[in-house]
């Protein structure tokens, strides 16, 4: 079989998972398609209840008998064949082996009438990187269809542990390497708030089934922007630990044994309580126990009390920036390898973001101030050159055991003209990242010393545009720059674009080609309605103080609901 | 000038460093010179009384006010000089400055009544890798001479806002990558207690000097065994922590940039009180703020708690293995690079230190149970592979560009015939890496299911030999397996090889060559006297438990004593 074919058994695989009860006719439909699990009649009223619930709620429900695991996953797989038909988001959809598995869990709570664990009965979907024994894991790759995983991820396994049921592995871009989601097994995943609109990548499946609600905590992982892109374009919160936090052993991964720069997993979501469920429960497995990068570190509740107390009296500090494209922020001194062609001003959505959440947080009591991206364009430089380090050996070789051809977009990141570094050279750009990491400490102490406060964290953007057009992610340095940092970064979903409100700047004189780019690319009518989002960034393992400030950003905001 | 040149004028700065009043007559020692600091007069009794103090009582009566920095800091001055002559330790001694440094703080001390830090007043020895502004580093490389450093590196800075006082660089192998000290500027450090016997390296120097009380807490650096084996060889006490507990950033190295194994630093001291004094100032200034590569992780009191406790009730629960040569310790189903070759019997002395260890603990009420050394063989051909992963280029260049030759022994480690792996083979390398680390994690819960109980840490040999002979080093893999792993390990001071116990082995087979090279080093007569340790491994970052334990085991042995 060629490559078309294989790809064509698999997609048409997929199709045939979903029962023929849950089909819908899936012509003419809006751009936007967040009221059709209400249209649609595949949902009862109370399965409809269940998939609009809370996650933490759905675990108060089914430790106290309230709810049975069955109908909540049952729920769940019925949204999601929903969302798979609508968005084409799924590349593994396995509804039979999780009933099988809810049914399992509600024996045993019927037996000893308790959860097996904190998330106990409740659906999680996994992007195509996770491994679950006996199910393909394709990651994007036709090459990669047809081998079945002999054991779970260790996340997986520690997750099921804790009673989390499997139903469904999203879509992903071939390789992963990019921020919009695009193969050649199932081709495109597209956003429910508008189908031109990019559903993020690369974890972009689970930003679409969780937007959806498809999904309740969706598991991603990030190593560009890979986990905030789509919780950004999907009106999400999410979470980018830093490396060590969350397990990530036995899973499948592109450039696999590349430590330069580490892929992290973390959870897409609704709100930062569930995101605390997810860590919690999985921290609460012990996972340095089972993976040897884990950090023997429990959550810890005294790092969330600071940030309750500083609430409670004198308020928060943070920094801000709305742009690594301001004139101003040129750093002296210094040696570009690129000058300024890693510089780009966000839309005027994004930039109105920022102001928000600033202008929100100063009118609540807290101190907001300027921040500097530091060497920012340095720093996407360097990591550019990391994810290039092998002159896209790894990836170009399984395209070429297929023979499929590499998707668009793919050379922004992975450029093949690029030649491989020796390792004295990646010795080099290790030490570099080190020096880079060490002296933004360094500028942090200092601006402390300058605001004469501690600054718990600072307010950023995370992709230049609001929710993106296809085709056109251009500009990853907002995300990658923190990768290359390894600082914990949350993401909070803060507005809308607005074409009342976000006109476009007339007369902008563009800082550099790519910038000239990102900027004609807007246009205030297709991106009106687009999700626009900021991302929260704590120093390094600062998982607990981040959330729980960026808990209370949603909160001032009104952004932590439930429909 | 030629190499020799510039080495010569090296060690005539050094010499001239110390001043007459402070010169003995060194010819004529005896093989062991551990009396000449009482025997030479250049110590007053009170100056003799501090040297044989330990750290934790000289730091409280500094902080009291009943000592001050000067006489401590001129005690361990004049030892130190008296180390130097005697075994050829440093190779930067800098007594003025320390002097003026301690008036400082004595005069800090006169105006405020407290101490700057817990490490206030107190003369603490650096092996020649740490920076300190305004000194040489030169590493043991004649083409670093003259190189004068601009800043501290980040320990060095902390350790000073700490309160420490500094006095002396100690010397190192070329290179760093030998458990010997050798180098072409001063030539060899030997052994305090026998000049006959290796200082061990790479932070031999710091071995040395505190062995012989010319320093009370030396910091050293570790990545195959290079705080242990001088720990070990001197009777001391020392950590190679996990990576990420110690900052390391700003330090000079060999083949920076190589992030593979990490290089890791850590104290090297009499008992485990002293090593925890200096962990516990380290981590109370935030090391994490100046050093990216430091995570977040305080000293945790409940992991020490945790220890407590169990040895008020049921006692502790450890592995141990006395060899890697043991043919029952052969793993079933797996494919080893270089079968038995990395496999080496321990001489008799050490096969005694595990012994006596063992038993003492079994007779005091603890479990030890047999612990299989996990695919050791393939661990050391692992990390020997990673530490020649660019074939030399970078320690090869740096003797090129003076033009000295490399010192015996290097090409053990570095074996510049072995060609410089590409960047896919390296991400191979880093994959089966942290694979072995997870399957080890997985027999280390399986060998506790086995048991019924939590294991607390292992116990094991971290050389072949006691205090090795000149140039006989040879094996580094019990030290090495523990790096690659990046597992936790205290050296605890055991026993002295003894003629009448530690028969030679008759009719002994040899395992491989390299067994029986080692084998064929032991010679009762010539090893009678020398110190043998073993290494309390604890899983990665588990420093407080595992020198808790350390300090019971060392306390049951009886060797946590000051003279």
């Amino acid at each position: 079989m060629g490559w078309e074919d294989i790809a064509a058994d698999k997609k048409a695989r997929i199709d045939k998972s979903i029962p023929d009860e849950w089909r819908i006719n899936v012509k003419d439909q809006d751009d936007s398609v967040m009221d059709m699990p209400a249209k649609s009649g595949i949902l009862s009223p109370e399965e409809l209840e269940i998939t609009n619930s809370s996650a933490v709620d759905l675990v108060a429900k089914l430790a106290s008998g309230q709810l049975k695991s069955l109908d909540v996953t049952l729920a769940f797989c019925k949204r999601a064949a929903l969302a798979h038909q609508l968005l084409n988001c799924a590349l593994e959809f396995f509804p039979e082996l999780a009933l099988t598995q809810a049914k399992e869990l509600d024996a045993y709570y019927e037996k000893y009438k308790k959860p097996v664990g904190p998330l106990h009965g409740l659906p999680i979907s996994l992007k195509d990187q996770f491994r679950i024994k006996d199910l393909e894991t394709s990651m994007g790759y036709v090459a990669w269809i047809g081998k079945y995983d002999e054991e779970d991820s260790v996340l997986v396994a520690l997750l099921r542990k804790a009673g989390a049921v499997f139903y469904v592995k999203t879509s992903v871009p071939q390789s992963l390497m990019v921020c919009e989601t695009v193969n050649n097994i199932i081709g495109r995943t597209v956003n429910p708030r508008n189908k031109n609109w990019s559903c993020g990548g690369s974890s972009g499946g689970e930003g679409a089934i969780v937007g959806f609600r498809g999904g309740i905590i969706g598991v991603g992982t990030d190593i560009g922007g890979s986990i905030r892109v789509p919780s950004a374009f999907n009106f999400l919160y999410g979470l980018r630990p830093s490396h060590g936090r969350m397990p990530y052993a036995k899973m499948a991964n592109s450039m696999e044994g590349q430590e330069t720069v580490h892929s992290v997993c973390g959870p897409i979501c609704h709100s930062v309580p569930d995101m605390r469920l997810f860590i919690t429960s999985v921290l609460n497995e012990e996972p340095w126990k089972y993976d040897s990068k884990v950090i023997p570190l429990p959550w810890r509740r005294s790092e969330e009390d600071i940030i309750t107390s500083k609430l409670k009296s004198g308020g928060l500090t943070l920094g801000f920036y709305d742009s690594d494209g301001n004139k101003s922020h040129q750093f002296l001194n210094r040696t570009l390898t690129n000058d300024v062609d890693f510089q780009v001003t966000p839309h005027p959505p994004i930039l109105r973001g920022i102001e928000t959440v600033v202008s929100t947080l100063k009118k609540n009591g807290h101190k907001v101030v300027p921040w500097e991206p530091y060497k920012h364009d340095f720093a996407v430089d360097l990591i550019n050159g990391i994810y290039a380090s092998d002159g896209g050996t790894d990836v170009f070789s399984t395209l070429a055991t297929s023979g499929e051809p590499a998707i668009p977009n793919f050379k922004d990141l992975i450029n093949p003209s690029l030649p491989s570094v020796d390792i004295n050279e990646l010795w080099s750009v290790q030490l570099q990242k080190w020096a880079y990491q060490t002296s933004y400490l360094e500028q942090w102490r200092l601006r402390e010393s300058e605001v004469g406060k501690e600054i718990d964290a600072f307010i950023a953007p995370i992709t230049p545009t609001a929710a993106v057009r296809h085709n056109q992610f251009k500009y990853y340095g907002y995300a990658s720059a923190i990768n290359l940092l390894d600082w914990t970064s949350v993401v909070v979903p803060v507005t809308f674009a607005d074409k009342t409100l976000d006109k476009k700047k007339e007369g902008y004189e563009a800082l550099n080609e790519l910038d000239g780019a990102v900027q004609a690319e807007y246009d205030p009518e297709a991106y009106h309605g687009a999700p626009v989002a900021v991302q929260i960034v704590g120093r390094r393992l600062t998982e607990e103080r981040t959330m729980a400030i960026a808990q209370e950003i949603g909160r001032l905001l009104g952004n932590e609901i439930t429909p």
